[in-house]
C-alpha cells in the first residue's frame, strides 16, 4: 500500500526527469521516500446530503448570468470521482448512519446503524484505527456531535436514535485523561448535560477543556477539548453566522500545535451537516448557504495544506437529499439570482410567522423572500388552513410546503422528496493518496483507502 | 500540446522503470515517441440528456437488491470528471444545440445555435478541423442525423429547427465525391428525401453509398456511406431492437478498413440521442433502455480500442433532462425491479391505447406496465377526460402525464421538469489524452482538448 501513496504528480515529475536522462534519479527517489515514510494527516470532509447537483447549484448561485465566466469555487480543482452510496438494506437509498458507517469503517450496514454491521457487530472505524496507531483524532459538525455522521466515526450503536448512549460513549475515557478524540466541536450540549447525567463537570475534572460559547474558541490552548455550541444542532448558516470555518480553524490550530510536540499525524472529520437538513426541508437558499459555510471550511483546510503538504484532503457526501434539480416545470431556467435574494431559512421564517398574527405575515415575509408573488400566491400563503388540533410542528410543515412550492416555481428549483435519493455523489480529493480515489467508487472503498493509510 | 497526449499510464510505467535504474530509458522513450507522433483516433460519445443520475439509475436497474455487489457497468472504469453545460444565453439551462456547439467547437452560444456563435458566425468544428487535416470523419445518432447534436459537428445554422437546410448542408459535397463526413448513420430519411428535393439519387450518383434498412449494414463495404434508417428518429430501444451498437460496429469496421489504406486518424461522434427524449417524457424505463443501448455501443468502442490503443474515447452528456432523481415522496426507496418490469415506452403505450377502445386499456396496459395499480389508480387512468377538440398529441400527453405520476409513485422515480436542468454532467474518458479531461471542466474545454489533438 505504501507505494500507492505516491501521487501521480510525483510520478509525472519523475517521468519528466527520465525523459531528459538519468541524472535526477537519486533526487527523485528521495522525493518518493519522503512521501512514503510519513503517513499523511487525513482531513475527511463530509457534505451531508451534498450530491453533485448541490455543487452545481452553489456554483451558479455564486456566479452572474451573462458574465464572461463562472465565479471560481473551492470545489473546482478537487473533483476526482463519484461514489455509490447504497446501504446493506432492503433499499438502494441510504440514510446518514449507514453511509457514515460505510465511510468510517469500509463496511456496509443497514439504515440507522452507527459503526456496526448488519449483525450489529461493532466495526473498527478510521478514528479508532488512527488512535491505535497513536494518531491525533477529531471531528467537527454543525449538527449535534452525537448525530449519525460524527457518531459513526467514534462509537458503535444499533440505532442512530440513541443520542444519550452515543454521548455516553463519546464521554467515556478510553484511558485516564484520554478519549477517543482529541477535539470535538459542534452542537449537542443537551445530550451531554442531561437530567439523568451531566458529563461536563466530570469531563473537566478528568482534564478535558469544554467550552459552550463560540467566542471561547480563540481561548482554547490545549487538547483534549470539546466545544458544544448549541443544545442540539447549530442555527442554519443563512440565519446566523458562518461557523464551520471558525471551528475548522480552531481544530487545525490545536492539532497543529499538538502535532509539533508529538510528531504524530492526525485524522479529522469535518461535517457540513445541515446541507442535508435544508435538503429535507426542500429549502434551496438554506442549502446554498450551508454549502458556502462548508466551502469556507474547505478553504481553511487548503490553506493549512499549503503549510502541511503531507495532508490528504478527501471530500464527499453520504448521499444526496431532497431530489434537488436545477430546472422545474418545463422551463429552461434556474433563477440563481432569486435564490440568493432569500434572506432566511424556511424553518426560521415559519417559526416566526407562527408566533405573530397572520395579519403581519405579508409584511414580514415580503422583504425576506424578495420574490414577486402574485396576489393569488399571497392568498395561498395567507389563507393556509390549519386543523384545529394541529401541533406547531405540523403547522410549520404545512406552511413550509406552501412556501416550498412557490419558491420552486419562482426560482425553478426542482425537488422530488423530503428524504434522500440513491444518486451517486462526488468524491473530491487532494494530497498524497488522492489518486487512489479516482473514478467511480463505492463509498466503502473511500474508507478502505484511508484505513490503508493509517495501517 | 503533443506532450500532453502522453497517458499517465505511460508516465507511470516510465516512473516505475526509473526507480529500478536507467537501462529502460531508450525503450521508454520509444514508447513515448510512438504515443506522440501519431495523433489518436477520436471517438466522442454523447449521451444526450445523460446526467450523473441517469448512470446511477442504469447501474441500480442492472443490479439486484440484496446481492453482494452491484453488477459492473461499462461506465465504471471511465469516469474522469464533470462538466458545466450553461449556454451563452439568458439562462443557466442549455438546450442540445448550444451544448453540442460548445462540445463541437469550444465556443458557447445561444440555445438553438448550430455551430454558430452568439453573433451567428460559423465556428470551426472538430470534424471540420479533422477534415482539413485529412482525417476520416463520421457520426452516428439514434435521432435523425439532422438533429441538433450531429448537426452541430458538421454544419452552421442559426436555428436547430432548420432541418431541411441542415440536410442540404450535410448533402452538399465539399469537393467532387467528398463530403464533410465519411460515414453518417441514424434517422432522418425524410429530411433528405423531400417533396422539394430528393438528395438520395444525386448523392448515389456522386459516389455515396446510401442504405435505408438496418439489415443492409453488413453489406456496406466502402466509404463514403450514409444510412438513414427511419424518416425521423429511430424507434425507442425499449420498443424495438438495440441499434447503437450495430451502427457503431459498422462505422468502426468501415473506418478501420479505410484507415488501413490511408494511414489517417478518424474522428467519430456517436450520440445516444433518445436518453434525452425519454427524459423529456419522464419515462424512466424508456431512459434505462436507451442507456443500455448507449452502453452496448461503448462496449463495442472499447473492444475496438483493444486492437487500436491509439484511440481516445471521450463520453459526456450535453445536459441532464427531466430533473431525474432516484427517490420520491419522502420514501427511502427506488424500485429498480419495478422499473425493469415495464415493457414499453410511454409513447408506444399511449399511441396504442388511443387507437383502441377504452374498454381494452386495462388488459393492454396491465401486462406491459406490470405495476400493481390499485382500483383507484386504474380509475384515474381509465377515466382520464379529453377535451372534445383535443388533438391526438394532446391526448397522448395527458394520458402520459397520468401514467408518469403513477409510475413515479410506484417506482419512487422523481422528475421535476419536462425540459432540461443546469446540473453538471459526467465526463468519462480513456486512451491517450484522457487525463487532460480530469476534474471539473466547462463543456467548451472538452472541445478545446480535442481540437488541440487534431491541430
Amino acid at each position: 500500500m505504501r507505494k500507492s501513496v505516491l501521487s501521480l504528480a510525483v510520478l509525472g515529475t519523475l517521468a519528466a526527469f527520465n525523459l531528459s536522462g538519468c541524472q535526477t534519479t537519486d533526487n527523485a527517489n528521495a522525493e518518493v521516500e519522503a512521501a512514503t515514510t510519513q503517513p499523511p494527516n487525513i482531513i475527511y470532509m463530509i457534505g451531508d446530503g451534498m450530491g453533485f447537483e448541490f455543487i452545481s447549484a452553489y456554483r451558479y448561485a455564486n456566479s452572474t448570468l451573462g458574465a464572461d465566466t463562472l465565479t471560481p469555487t473551492v470545489f473546482d480543482d478537487l473533483l476526482v470521482g463519484a461514489a455509490t452510496t447504497y446501504p446493506d438494506d432492503d433499499t438502494w437509498v441510504t440514510d446518514s448512519a449507514a453511509s457514515a458507517t460505510a465511510l468510517a469503517t469500509g463496511v456496509k450496514s443497514y439504515n440507522g446503524a452507527i459503526g456496526v454491521d448488519t449483525e450489529q457487530h461493532p466495526q473498527q472505524t478510521l478514528m479508532e484505527l488512527a488512535r491505535q496507531h497513536g494518531w491525533l483524532t477529531g471531528a467537527i459538525s454543525t449538527s449535534q456531535v452525537t448525530h449519525a455522521t460524527p457518531a459513526s466515526f467514534f462509537t458503535h450503536h444499533p440505532s442512530r436514535r440513541e443520542y444519550h448512549a452515543i454521548a455516553d460513549s463519546l464521554a467515556t475515557p478510553i484511558a485516564p485523561g484520554k478519549w477517543s478524540f482529541d477535539v470535538l466541536l459542534g452542537g449537542g450540549y443537551a445530550d451531554f448535560s442531561r437530567a439523568d447525567k451531566d458529563w461536563l463537570p466530570e469531563l473537566r475534572e478528568q482534564g478535558m477543556t469544554i467550552i459552550t460559547e463560540f467566542e471561547q474558541m480563540d481561548g482554547l490552548t490545549r487538547l483534549p477539548a470539546m466545544g458544544l455550541f448549541a443544545p442540539v444542532g447549530l442555527p442554519h448558516a443563512i440565519d446566523d453566522q458562518p461557523r464551520l470555518a471558525s471551528m475548522t480553524t480552531t481544530a487545525l490550530r490545536l492539532l497543529e500545535q499538538q502535532q509539533r510536540e508529538q510528531q504524530k499525524p492526525f485524522a479529522l472529520m469535518i461535517e457540513g451537516s445541515q446541507i442535508d437538513w435544508c435538503g429535507h426541508a426542500n429549502d434551496i437558499a438554506c442549502a446554498i448557504h450551508e454549502i458556502e459555510d462548508f466551502a469556507q471550511a474547505i478553504a481553511v483546510v487548503r490553506e493549512f495544506m499549503q503549510r502541511h503538504p503531507n495532508t490528504l484532503l478527501v471530500i464527499t457526501a453520504d448521499h444526496s437529499t431532497g431530489g434537488l434539480t436545477l430546472g422545474q416545470g418545463g422551463e429552461y431556467a434556474w433563477h440563481s439570482d432569486k435564490v440568493m435574494r432569500i434572506q432566511n431559512s424556511l424553518q426560521h421564517l415559519t417559526t416566526a410567522m407562527l408566533e405573530m398574527p397572520r395579519s403581519e405575515w405579508r409584511d414580514y415575509l415580503g422583504p425576506r423572500l424578495n420574490l414577486a408573488f402574485t396576489e393569488a400566491e399571497w392568498d395561498a400563503v395567507l389563507s393556509v388552513e390549519f386543523a384545529a388540533d394541529s401541533s406547531t410542528r405540523t403547522q410549520q410543515r404545512q406552511l413550509g410546503a406552501v412556501l416550498v412550492q412557490l419558491i420552486s416555481e419562482h426560482t425553478r428549483t426542482g425537488w422530488t422528496t423530503t428524504g434522500h435519493t440513491a444518486v451517486d455523489v462526488p468524491i473530491l480529493a487532494e494530497g498524497p493518496g488522492a489518486d487512489e480515489l479516482r473514478g467511480y467508487r463505492d463509498n466503502t472503498e473511500i474508507a478502505k483507502v484511508l484505513l490503508e493509510l493509517v495501517k
